[in-house]
C-alpha cells in the first residue's frame, strides 16, 4: 500500500483543539485507504519558549544539551496527536527521531540526515497503525539526540517520504500554498497550483518562507512530489514537482522578496589575490551566511567588495570585517535597510527581455537598484527596503501574474 | 573513585534560579572529590501540567503515549541542569533513561526496573564529567519509553546507586529529612538523624510522604545508605540505613499519619468460603489498592467485611463492591472521613506495653478507635480524621519523641 506522508507545522498545532482538528484530518486520510505517516513540529511557540528557558540558566547553552531540550517540544506534540487519534479509535503509535531511527551526523543544532531506518515504521504500518513522528530531530550513532536546524520538520517529512517511497508528501501550514507574490503585499497575488522544484527553491531562497529550501532540494533529489497546503480548510494547495514541460515554459512564475538584508561594503582594498579569502574565511568560521557578493576593481588598482548578510548577523559580520580591513588599510561601510526583490521562473536567464522588463519597471517607479544578481531561473535586484511594496506590486502587474 | 548519587525532586527545581542553585551544590560535591551522578525530576508541577494537556485531547490517554509525553518533563530539567553546570565550567552530560539504559518491563505508567546498564554512565564519569540523569523514566527492550509510577525518581536514584556500587544516595527535597511526626501537626517534632530501612518503610507506607516506600525497599535490598535532606540549606538530613543495633532498640521512633483514608463496610454477607475473593478480585482488576481489611462473623452465620482505600478510589471501589453485594444480598456502607495514626519502631510488636500505652493515650483524649492493625514494627489505629492533630500530638508526648 502507498504511504502518504503528512507534516503539520507548529502554527497548525497551537492548542488541544487544533490538535484534535488535525487528528480528524489524519483519520480521514487513513479511512480514504492510505497508510499514513505524520510528522509534527512543536506546538505554537514552544521551541522559542524552551530556548528562552535555556538562556535563563546559561548565556551560551551547550549545543548537545540544547538539542535534547528542544527535541522535547516535538515529543509533546507527537504524543498528544497520538492520544487524540486513539480517542477517535484510530490505531496509532508515536515515534521519536531516536525510536524511528532518523540517523544524523553529530553537528548539533544543524545536523544532516545520514539515513532513515524504516524497519520500525514499516512494522507499525503493517500492524494497521498510523505513525506519528517527531519532526526536526534525529539521533547519532551513539544515541545522542540532534536537531536539524531551520526547516527541520519539513526536511524530516520529505526524508521519510523518500525513504518510504511515498507517492506524495503533504506539508500542512497556515497559508494556502505558494503564491505568485506575498498576498500581504500584493492583494491580487494568485495561488500557484503547481511549481517546479527549482522555481520553489529560488522562491524559498529569495524570501518566500512557506517552505525551507533544504526540504525542496531533498524532494527534487528523490523526485518526491510535495504539496504545500493549509490545515485550516480542504482546498488543494501548491504541488511542487518536476513536471517535464517546466524547462521550456519560460515565463515568470512568481515574485519573491526578502527584507532581512544588510549590506557591508569594503572599499579601498588592494586588488591582489587572497583578499576575498581574507575577508570571507573569518565569516565562514563564525557561521555567518553570506549571500550576494559583488567585487569591482578600479584602474588605480583598488577593489571594492560588497556582500549581503541577514540583519541578525550584521553586528558580528561588521566586527569581523572591520578587523581584516584594519590590517588591509581598507574602509568599511554598512547599510541595514536593504531588501531583495526577485522574479523567478524556469528559463528566465536564457530568454531575453525579462531582465530589461524588470529593470524598466523599477525605473518607471523611480526605484533605485543597488545590486543585481541572477541565476538560471531568477533575477534579483537589491533595493531600499521602503521600496519593496511598490516594487513587488509593479512587477506583479508587469508580468501579469494575476492572470492564469 | 566512589560515585555519589544525588536526586533532586521537582520542589527543588521550580525555576531557573533554583536550577542554578542546585547546580552550584552539584559542582561543590564534585570539587570535594566525588564522581557525581545526579537524578532529576520534572520542574515544579510540570508533570501535572502535561497530564492536564493529555486530558484535553483524550478522556482516557493511551498509557504508552502518556509515558512518552511525561518523560519530556525530566528531559527538560536534566538538560537545563547540564547547561547550568556547563556555564559554571563543570564538565557534564545529560542522559535520558533510554540513553543511559534503565531497562524496564512494559507496564506503562508503573514500570519496574529490570536492569540498569552502566557502560555509558561509567564511560562519561571516566571522561571526568558529571552525569545528569532523567528520573522517573526507563525504556523497554524495544526502545519504548516507560515511567516508573509514583516515587519513580527516588527509585531511579536508588537503582543507579545500587548499580554503580555507590557508598550513598542523597535524596534532596524541600523538607529537612524524616521527623518524629509531621512538624506541621506537632511543632515539637524532632528531625531523626537516622532510621532503619524497615522503620522508614513503615513511616512511608503509613503516610510520611518524604520518600516512596519502593525506593526504600530497593535500598534495603542492596544495603545502600540513603540520606534524605533539604536542597535549601547545608544541614545534614536523615540517614536511612541498616544499622545492626536496630533490632534490639525497641522504642517508638516516630508517629505517622495519613488522612487519605476511606472505609467501605459490607454487612450481612453469608459466612462461606469464596466471599472475600468475590469482593476483592474486581477491585484488584480495577487497580484499586486495598489497605486494611477486617472481617468478623456472628453466630447467625453472617459476616461483616470492612476495608480501607484511598479517597480518590472510593467512588470506583464503592461501585464495584455494590455490584457484588447486590448479588450476595449484602448491604454496603462507606465513610470517607477517616485517617490512620501509627506508631513506628523496630521491635514494637514483641515488646509488650506499647499497644496498651497507645490505646490508653487515645482513650484519655476521648478519641474513638475504629480499627486496629499491627505489623512487627508498627501499630496503627484508624480514627476520625478530625481527631488526627490531637492524636498525633498526644502520642508524640506520651512516647517522649521530643527528647533524644
Amino acid at each position: 500500500m502507498a504511504v502518504l506522508v503528512q507534516k503539520y507545522g507548529g502554527s497548525s498545532l497551537t492548542s488541544a483543539e487544533r490538535i484534535r482538528a488535525v487528528a480528524d484530518r489524519i483519520r480521514r486520510a487513513r479511512e480514504a485507504g492510505n497508510d499514513v505517516v505524520v510528522v509534527v513540529s512543536a506546538m505554537g511557540d514552544t521551541t522559542d519558549e524552551l530556548i528562552r528557558l535555556a538562556h535563563l540558566v546559561s548565556d551560551d547553552p551547550d549545543k548537545r544539551e540544547l538539542d535534547l531540550l528542544l527535541s522535547t517540544g516535538e515529543t509533546v506534540s507527537a504524543t498528544l496527536m497520538a492520544m487524540a487519534l486513539e480517542a477517535m479509535r484510530c490505531p496509532v503509535v508515536s515515534l521519536t527521531g531516536a525510536q524511528l531511527g532518523i540517523r544524523t551526523d553529530r553537528f548539533y543544532s544543524r545536523a544532516r540526515i545520514v539515513d532513515v531506518q524504516t524497519d520500525r515504521v514499516v512494522g507499525e504500518l503493517k500492524k494497521g497503525r498510523c505513525v506519528i513522528v517527531t519532526g526536526f530531530q534525529g539521533v547519532t550513532e551513539e544515541g545522542d539526540v540532534t536537531t536539524l536546524g531551520r526547516g527541520g520538520s519539513d526536511t524530516s517529512a520529505v526524508a521519510l517520504g523518500c525513504a518510504l517511497g511515498s507517492p506524495k508528501c503533504e506539508i500542512y501550514t497556515d497559508v494556502d500554498g505558494v503564491f505568485t507574490a506575498d498576498p500581504r503585499v500584493v492583494p491580487e497575488a494568485r495561488l500557484l497550483p503547481s511549481i517546479s522544484y527549482e522555481e520553489m527553491l529560488e522562491m524559498a531562497q529569495m524570501g518566500a518562507r512557506v517552505m525551507h529550501p533544504r526540504a525542496v532540494e531533498l524532494g527534487e533529489l528523490y523526485s518526491l512530489p510535495i504539496e504545500v497546503r493549509s490545515s485550516f480548510h480542504e482546498r488543494a494547495g501548491t504541488l511542487i514537482h518536476g513536471g517535464d514541460d517546466m524547462e521550456v515554459r519560460k515565463r515568470v512564475r512568481g515574485i519573491a522578496h526578502d527584507t532581512d538584508v544588510a549590506k557591508i561594503t569594503v572599499a579601498g582594498v588592494p586588488d591582489r589575490p587572497g583578499i576575498a579569502h581574507a575577508i570571507f574565511a573569518p565569516l565562514a568560521e563564525a557561521g555567518v551566511s553570506v549571500d550576494v557578493i559583488v567585487q569591482t576593481a578600479n584602474l588605480a588598482g583598488n577593489a571594492e567588495i560588497s556582500f549581503t548578510v541577514a540583519r541578525s548577523d550584521l553586528a558580528a559580520a561588521l566586527d569581523l570585517t572591520q578587523r581584516v580591513s584594519n590590517e588591509l588599510g581598507a574602509q568599511v561601510e554598512s547599510l541595514a535597510t536593504l531588501a531583495k526583490v526577485s522574479i523567478v521562473g524556469t528559463g528566465l536567464q536564457s530568454a531575453p527581455g525579462y531582465a530589461a522588463k524588470m529593470f524598466g519597471t523599477l525605473s518607471e517607479h523611480n526605484i533605485n537598484i543597488d545590486t543585481i544578481t541572477t541565476s538560471d531561473i531568477r533575477i534579483t535586484c537589491i533595493v531600499e527596503e521602503s521600496a519593496v511594496p511598490e516594487a513587488v506590486q509593479a512587477l506583479h502587474a508587469t508580468f501579469e501574474l494575476d492572470q492564469e
